[in-house]
C-alpha cells in the first residue's frame, strides 16, 4: 500500500501573482476548532467579516460578503446575477481576465461586446464613453487590476459615464483589494469582486463581493431565475442577511482566516498598507531596472501589487524561475496567455510585500542573470 | 472605532448535520504555510488527494477530485455538466436535498421529473424501473444519504435498471462518504458528489466529486458549453489532469486539510470506520429510545451518520437545543423543511462519532427532558 507521509513542504517565499504569503496569525486563526455554521457565535463572526470587508472595499454597501469559492466564483457571481439572456455587457479586454469575463458573460446568454486595448495598456474614460454612445450596455465590466499584465485601470470618472448611459459599472479588484486603493462608494462602482489570496494575504478559497444599491435593484427586478444555484445572490443574500436562511454550509475555517486577515488590514490601516505596497514595489522597480530589466507597464498605470517584467533576450525565462524556486525557495510566475514565455510576473502582495523579500529577490536575480 | 478582538470561541461539541468536529491533525495541516498552486510540490499533493479520494469513493474513476466550493457546489457541478437544455432528469424526492437537486437541474433548462416518496422513506428499484418504463431519462438522481431525514437509500440493483433504460445514475453522498459504505464502482454509479464537513471530518469548503466513464463520455459529447464557468468540468478536469491547465487558484489550505482528513480515513481503514459509525450510532439509538424518544426512520434504512428524532410532544424543541448549546456546548440541529419544529437531527460523523460524545449527549438530554 502506498504510504502517505506527514505534510512536509518547503517554506516558499511567494512572490508570484498569488497566493501570497499568509501572516502566521491567519494560519493560527484558521486552525481554530470549528463552530457550526448556524451557531450564534459564528453568525456574530459573519457580521464582523462583513463590517471589515466594507472597510476594505471603502463602501457602505449592505450586500458585502465573501462568496464561498475562489475569486473566479465571485467573478462569475457578478455576471450570473446581473445578466439575463439577451442583456448586453461591454467588457474592457486588455488582458487575460477581461477575456475570462467575456467567456463567463456569454455563458449566461448575454450579448458580449468587447472594448479592446493591447495587453499592458488601460482604457480612458473617453473610449468607454465613445463605445457607449455607439451602443449603450446594461453592464460595463472593467478590470481594475489586471493580474496578467500588471496594469492599474484608473477609475476616476468611469462610473459617471457608465451611469449617464444607463449602465452599471462592474469591476475586478482581485489583485487590488487590500493593497491598492479600491474606493467603491467614492468611485460609484455598482458591483465589484475580489479574491482573498492576493493583497489580503488570506489563503485562496473565498471571493469577496460587494453589491451597490443600483445593482441590487437590478437583481431584485430579474425576470428569470439566476441560472446558477450556488452563486444566486438573492439566496446567498438571504443567508448573509438578517434572516440567515440556510443556503449552503459556510466554509467555517476559511471564515476564521478571512476575519483575521481583515483584522490585520484594519489594524495596519488602509493608507499605511497602500503606502507599504507602493514603497516596496518602488524599491523592486528600481532594483530591476538597475539589473537592466525592462518593466512592461509604464509607471503611470503600473500596479503596485504585481509587476510584469520583460523576459531578457537570450535566456530561457522558465529556467530562471525554476532556479529561483529550487535554489532560493522563491516563487515568481511566468507570463499568462499572450505573455506566455515573454514575461515574469512578480507579486508583492500583503504579507509578501516587505523590504527583505525585495532585497532577497533582487540578489537572487542578480546571481542567476550573471 | 469598533474593536475586533482575538478569535475566542467556545469548544463546541458538534453533533449536528455538519460541520462535524475536526481532528487536530487536520487543523494543524491546514495551518501549514502555503505553497503556490502551480508549485510542483502542490501538484504532487493534488495527486495524493485524488488517490485518497478514489479510496474513499471505492472507485478507479480517473476524474475524481474536490470541487473548489462546498458540497452544494459539487452537487451543482453534476447537473450543470451532465444536462443540456431540454435533457430529462428523473429525481427521487424524499427530502430537502432531492428538492434542491430539482431546483438546480431546472436552472440548466432540464426537463425535471419528480419521483416522490414521503420524507423519511426510501425508493425501491422497482419504483425507479416503473418510472423509467413510463418514460426514460438521461439522468436519474438519487440521494444516498438524505441529511434532512436521516435515510440511507439502498443502492443495490439501481444502476443496472438505470443503465437498462439508457440513463446515468447520479447520487448524493454528502452525508455518507467516509462514514457509510459508498461503493461507486461496485454499484455502477456514474457520477457522485459529497461534502467535506460530514463523515470526512474536514472543514467545509470543498466538494468531492467522482465521474465515471459513461458520465465522462456524456461530458465530452456535449453540444453546448456548460452554462457555468466555475464548475465547467471540461476545464476543471484539465486543471486536475496531466496538463494542469490553469483554471482557478486551488484553495491551498483546504487542500492541505482534505489531504490530512483523507489520510486519517486511509489509516483507520474504511471497514473499521464504517463499523465505528455503526456502533456509536447503535449506542445512540438505544439510549434515545431508553429516554422514550421516537426515531423517525425505521432501523432497516436508518443512516448511521445522522439520526432524526421526533421532537417530544409538549416541549419546545428549540429550547432544548438552545440549552444543549448554552449549558453543555453541544450542537444538534432542528428539522429542515417539512420537519422544521418537529425533529432533531443528531449527527455522529467522522471525528464526532465516539463513545464519549454519545454518553455526554444522552446524559445532557436526560437532564434537560426531566
Amino acid at each position: 500500500m502506498k504510504e502517505y507521509v506527514d505534510l512536509n513542504t518547503p517554506a516558499r517565499i511567494l512572490l508570484g501573482p498569488g497566493p501570497s504569503m499568509v501572516d502566521p496569525r491567519v494560519l493560527r486563526a484558521m486552525a481554530h476548532p470549528l463552530l457550526g455554521h448556524l451557531d450564534p457565535q459564528f453568525v456574530a463572526l459573519m457580521n464582523e467579516v462583513q463590517d471589515l470587508l466594507r472597510y476594505a472595499f471603502q463602501t457602505e454597501n449592505e450586500v458585502t460578503f465573501p462568496v464561498s469559492g475562489t475569486g473566479s466564483a465571485s467573478m462569475e457571481a457578478t455576471v450570473a446575477n446581473l445578466l439575463e439572456p439577451g442583456d448586453s455587457i461591454l467588457i474592457g479586454v486588455n488582458g487575460y481576465f477581461g477575456e475570462r469575463l467575456c467567456d463567463m458573460a456569454s455563458r449566461y446568454g448575454a450579448e458580449v461586446r468587447r472594448l479592446e486595448r493591447p495587453w499592458g495598456e488601460v482604457f480612458t474614460v473617453e473610449e468607454v464613453e465613445a463605445a457607449l454612445r455607439e451602443k449603450p450596455a446594461k453592464v460595463v465590466g472593467l478590470v481594475h487590476a489586471e493580474t496578467s499584465t500588471g496594469t492599474l485601470q484608473p477609475m476616476e470618472g468611469m462610473a459617471e459615464v457608465v451611469h449617464n448611459y444607463g449602465g452599471l459599472l462592474l469591476i475586478d479588484c482581485v489583485t487590488s483589494l487590500g493593497g491598492v486603493p479600491v474606493k467603491i462608494d467614492e468611485w460609484g462602482v455598482d458591483i465589484a469582486y475580489s479574491g482573498t489570496q492576493k493583497c489580503m494575504s488570506c489563503p485562496p478559497g473565498l471571493g469577496p463581493l460587494t453589491v451597490g444599491p443600483r445593482a441590487r435593484e437590478t437583481l431584485h427586478q430579474r425576470k428569470t431565475k439566476v441560472a446558477n444555484w450556488y452563486l444566486d445572490l438573492t439566496m446567498v443574500e438571504a443567508y448573509w442577511g438578517d434572516e440567515r436562511t440556510y443556503h449552503h454550509t459556510a466554509p467555517i475555517s476559511m471564515s476564521f482566516a478571512i476575519r483575521e486577515a481583515l483584522r490585520i488590514i484594519h489594524e495596519e490601516g488602509l493608507e499605511a498598507r497602500f503606502a507599504r505596497h507602493q514603497a516596496n514595489s518602488a524599491l523592486l522597480w528600481e532594483g530591476l531596472e538597475a539589473l537592466g530589466l525592462k518593466l512592461i507597464v509604464p509607471a503611470e498605470y503600473r500596479l503596485p501589487s504585481l509587476t510584469t517584467v520583460q523576459a531578457p533576450e537570450g535566456i530561457n525565462e522558465a529556467d530562471i524561475r525554476q532556479k529561483l524556486l529550487s535554489d532560493y525557495n522563491i516563487e515568481i510566475a511566468g507570463g499568462l496567455g499572450k505573455f506566455k514565455g515573454q514575461a515574469w510576473r512578480i507579486g508583492l502582495m500583503g504579507y509578501s510585500s516587505c523590504r527583505e523579500n525585495v532585497a532577497l529577490l533582487l540578489a537572487a536575480l542578480e546571481n542567476l542573470l550573471k
